[in-house]
């Protein structure tokens, strides 16, 4: 890609965005809002400051693509200081929710300028520290294009740019609409973490006897509760109302389970069956990916190749979106 | 220990123990019902038999102490089986719900000859060929003493014996009776599995694009999901009481999270909040723990060292219960 690169936010996925880019030669450089974090990246070889409005009036005066890497509380400020310090820059972001920082970009006016990303990696640390090589490798990034049918070129060729930076980072480039990402991320996601933080919750006020007798399905399954708290609230609160829907549909689940363990003859068999076939159904799609055993990693999503810009090319992505496929340029 | 074991059902957890107590020179011989894994498990070298009545009388013969390792479901029969072919064996199981498996004893005055247990242990897998030596390394095992009031000198000495045994494979030995179990386990081990088959249905519901963007939080919160739905069932049905009552907490967690997430200005921290410092706590008394990345291994349970039949055991007992602790024979 020929324009730089800049990286707003140096936490676990603008730093390790920033580490990766960085290893294959793109020209990348950064900000972030602490000073020791900031120092850190620099020390380690980075091009990276603490100032936000040297680091956007570099940006602007070299045409980098900003991606701003920060939770969404931050998102507000830094889009006001993008039309302040960097009038023209194309950007995208990595928040997990799309529709409210569409909004915010509809608001004002920066659509022309916009490419929504997200992409599904992560830990539940966070911060420089936490961020590392790699990270991106074989996860799916969604990458928006609600404004696809409304683009300029300039826009095309940014959303191309954008598709090449997922790629480049050994990402797989998932597109999808802000309002299907955000019903989809709230199944497979947000409401992992509500369900998380009520386990761990359910388990620690069990006493000192059930925390001890805890193993490994209670660790794992309560892994994300580790999530900073400010993290998983503005992920949810986000999305509230595509949360509302996923946990709608458990909380029914849960109820028929209750009434069928208060019955006479206990029987869950049907919520059991459903989800054995449900994780068995999961493991199959997903037993080439990095979790599998197998040295060969083939993706397991169907790929979709084509040219943005192109008659068609909408409808191809709305086909591939349907199928949850992934996207390579020619 | 001076008595041989007699393991009945050699899957999972039966076959880890018999490579676990073979390998420490233990005299170990066990019966399975499916002949082809009898015969794998004779083939691996160790001393199995397909015949139950054989075994039973093998046991009988030799004093031998026996581990009913089977699910809930063939508990009865076996009782039935112990009662009519080795009517003098004292005897253990494995089963993950006590109170059950103790009213079964108690109906056929089996209550001298038996010590409840419950290891920790175990993965989604099942059968002979799961079966792996090292599995119950320092993993809790929880061994029942609600007889110890009324035992007799031969129940003091299989109590030790069952001890033993949980120590010889490197597990930690932990009182509670069987009350105490079924509550912690129902918390910590049968609602984990509720919550698995419910979000693992909620993900495959959510299309092909929910599906492609499922990563690793969805994979580690489902993981138990791939249990074999009539294990799941046997633990949660069989302890539905203490299901209900931790399903209860649970529900009036997510409503209460539902509640929020619906208002004009959503807020959900008082669940983050609660969750992410459940979530700590138990990182940090896990910390030690075989899922460290440290190489020393210290368990991070109390210890409490004990000398069954002398005045004051059993307070020693409900002590280590209250306290999640394991014991050491003196």
């Amino acid at each position: 890609m020929k324009r730089p690169i800049c990286i707003l936010g140096l936490g676990l996925i603008g730093g390790s965005l920033l580490r990766d880019l960085a290893a294959c030669d793109q020209p990348v450089f950064g900000y972030n809002r602490s000073a020791s974090a900031a120092h850190a990246a620099a020390t380690a070889g980075f091009d990276v400051s603490p100032s936000l409005e040297e680091t956007l009036a570099r940006a602007e005066e070299v045409g980098a693509l900003i991606v701003i890497a920060t939770p969404m509380p931050a998102i507000p400020m830094l889009l006001d200081a993008l039309l302040l310090h960097a009038p023209t820059c194309g950007f995208t972001d990595v928040v997990s929710v799309k529709r409210k920082v569409w909004e915010l970009v509809l608001e004002r006016g920066m659509q022309d300028r916009y490419v929504g990303g997200h992409p599904m990696a992560g830990t539940a640390d966070s911060g420089w520290e936490a961020s590392q090589t790699g990270l991106f490798q074989g996860a799916a990034w969604v990458i928006t294009y609600d404004h696809a049918p409304d683009a300029s070129p300039e826009w095309i060729s940014l959303w191309t740019d954008v598709a090449a930076m997922i790629l480049a980072v050994g990402a797989e480039a998932i597109p999808a609409r802000v309002d299907s990402h955000d019903a989809a991320v709230a199944r497979i996601s947000h409401l992992v973490h509500i369900f998380a933080e009520v386990l761990a919750v359910v388990g620690d006020t069990g006493g000192a006897l059930a925390q001890s007798l805890a193993a490994s399905s209670f660790r794992d399954s309560t892994r994300v509760a580790g999530t900073q708290p400010a993290l998983v609230q503005a992920m949810c609160e986000t999305n509230a109302t595509a949360v509302i829907a996923a946990l709608d549909e458990a909380l029914i689940m849960l109820h028929d389970a209750r009434d069928s363990l208060a019955a006479p003859h206990p029987d869950i068999s049907d919520l059991a069956d459903a989800g054995y076939a449900a994780r068995v159904r999961f493991e199959a799609r997903h037993g080439a990916r990095r979790e599998s055993v197998s040295p060969i990693k083939i993706s397991s999503r169907p790929l979709l190749r084509l040219h943005p810009g192109t008659p068609g090319w909408i409808r191809q992505l709305e086909h591939a979106e349907s199928l949850g496929g992934r996207i390579e340029i020619f």
